[in-house]
């Protein structure tokens, strides 16, 4: 598995390069936020007014503090990487220091820095270009359990429920892992594959790798991509489905949204309406397929509302219903476990 | 649409090397056969035993003749190119003819080429690389109708289907064009885009940018990829369905198969199972999406039971069943047609 899944070390530091506005930096604090134990502090430049809240450190400092990896947390205006980042980042890789980005642009192509990893032998890891050589998809029943979370749209949860379910199992002690498919899930797990980068004849193959054989009893809580009804990405949403065949899934839904985010022509489909598909498309590598749970974010209803909202949908669905940020995952945890016991 | 479709001119002529084997010239042997009329000749090299019974031309003589292009027509055994082929290709594309080729080596990395190419103001044309810039999937409504050939599997009559479909609409006097999806397609229709080898993010905007907007009546023949049942690239046939937003499909179908091809623990869906998961889906960008016909493979069936098979399933489907190489697609065409009346 290894070579077909990017993968970098900690401990790391965290760049944020010269930025002015949070907005700029998510990244990089999302990273501490996930992070935090194996974060040893980030590195800023003259002028950078983003702050994570953790120690400060210069190249030289961090290397002998024992980071194994910079990863450039903030994105400059524009998209692009400017001279005085440069020079901070090969300074880094000289340092040996692998660097880790999920940019537009390859690493490699920054003048100086392919020359400056040579020489410190420190690794150019894009968490936006998938590996070579991954397989076609097989099929094939792999042991051990998965969960995926699906969404009625994009943007819409999917990634923070699979982390808080990993975070959530493992604080009762059951083995599990947060399976990346986009760059900042990538980053956050420190391994993983960007799906959509993933050529299409792929996709499926590349959600087995991502997922492999593993223990009885053991959950891999794949990052979901897309969404089933979504007319621009379903494709990635479904090679993903096949190919991960999860034994549970979670819905993951804003309720204020009434389209699909920028296509505004196509109503957002209801939590039955993507169970079905999800269960139906699903069963080809997996029969025994499964709804555990609805993911609301209820962030803009108002506090008064919500409970009866909750309500509402748990109704309807008869699932256990959550906003992770606000309730936190456990309903849905209790309902896997009862679901799938060891 | 143009630069964003890999496209070459014709005349063509079709290049063999040196093959000793009529299995290894399949590509260009199928070209002869389909677009003869945009075909000047063959180039082969000594000790070539393949005959596609057109003339045989030297490069300098195919290129007073006027060819535009030389397609590669032959894989070696082993897959490379042998120096001899290289030669003779250097002296095609310093003579000026645009070298279009389906392997699985970029032509730019063979010796001597891309200077040739310079040199000659060529074009170097690998029909397996999408060109850059690729959209994402818009699902807004194009004008213009639409057929695509599913199938129950991979490699059972999607192109060839598709092919003759355009054929008889023209024969006709109908517009059409047939709208290439893979490699071997591209070469026979001149254009198109090998949409398994799209990144997946982009499947659905390459199917849109494939089949634009079109004269009212005019049918795109949209040569299916994949199976929506397959457990490895059911993603492929899924996104190409979704961004073609056909009006028609075609349902191919080899009746003596059991089981997906090389996936032998994955039993063969029912055609009517395949009706309705592409009816299903394909509701997302055409609710009104239909099922026009059936092509079954008959080439494996006993020529006595051939009649009673193609009757049975047409009366199991309702709908005009043929072997398109046996009793072309007549039936199917009238089918379209009376559906949709210009």
């Amino acid at each position: 598995m290894a070579a077909l899944v990017i993968r970098f070390e900690a401990p790391f530091v965290v760049f944020f390069g010269d930025i002015g506005d949070e907005i700029y930096g998510k990244t990089g604090l999302g990273l501490v936020e996930w992070r935090r134990n194996d974060c040893l502090g980030q590195v800023r430049l003259p002028g950078c007014s983003v702050d994570a809240g953790v120690p400060d450190l210069a190249v030289a400092a961090a290397k002998a503090r024992g980071a194994r990896t910079l990863i450039i947390g903030s994105a400059a205006v524009g998209g692009g990487i400017p001279e005085q980042w440069v020079a901070a980042l090969c300074e880094a890789a000289a340092a040996g220091l692998d660097i880790v980005a999920g940019l537009h642009l390859r690493l490699a192509t920054l003048p100086g820095l392919a020359a400056a990893a040579e020489r410190g032998g420190a690794r150019l890891i894009d968490v936006r270009v998938p590996p070579p050589g991954l397989p076609v998809g097989t099929g094939r029943k792999r042991s051990g359990l998965r969960l995926l979370t699906v969404g009625t749209d994009c943007a819409c949860g999917k990634k923070y429920t699979a982390l808080a379910l990993d975070r959530e199992l493992r604080a009762r002690g059951r083995a599990s892992d947060f399976r990346a498919t986009g760059q900042t899930g990538i980053m956050i797990a420190g391994q993983g594959l960007p799906i959509d980068a993933v050529v299409s004849d792929f996709v499926t193959g590349a959600a087995e790798v991502l997922s492999p054989d593993n223990a009885p009893g053991h959950w891999d809580l794949v990052e979901g991509q897309g969404a089933i009804f979504h007319p621009g990405y379903l494709q990635v949403t479904i090679g993903l489905l096949v190919g991960s065949q999860p034994d549970a899934f979670v819905v993951c839904h804003d309720p204020l949204r009434s389209t699909i985010a920028g296509w505004p022509e196509f109503p957002l489909p209801t939590i039955g309406a993507v169970i079905g598909r999800t269960v139906g498309i699903g069963h080809l590598t997996n029969p025994a397929i499964r709804c555990v749970g609805v993911a609301l974010n209820t962030s803009k209803v108002p506090a008064g509302e919500r409970g009866a909202m909750l309500a509402r949908y748990a109704a309807e669905t008869g699932l256990p219903v959550v906003d992770p940020l606000i309730d936190g995952v456990g309903p849905i945890v209790e309902r896997m476990l009862a679901e799938f016991p060891a």
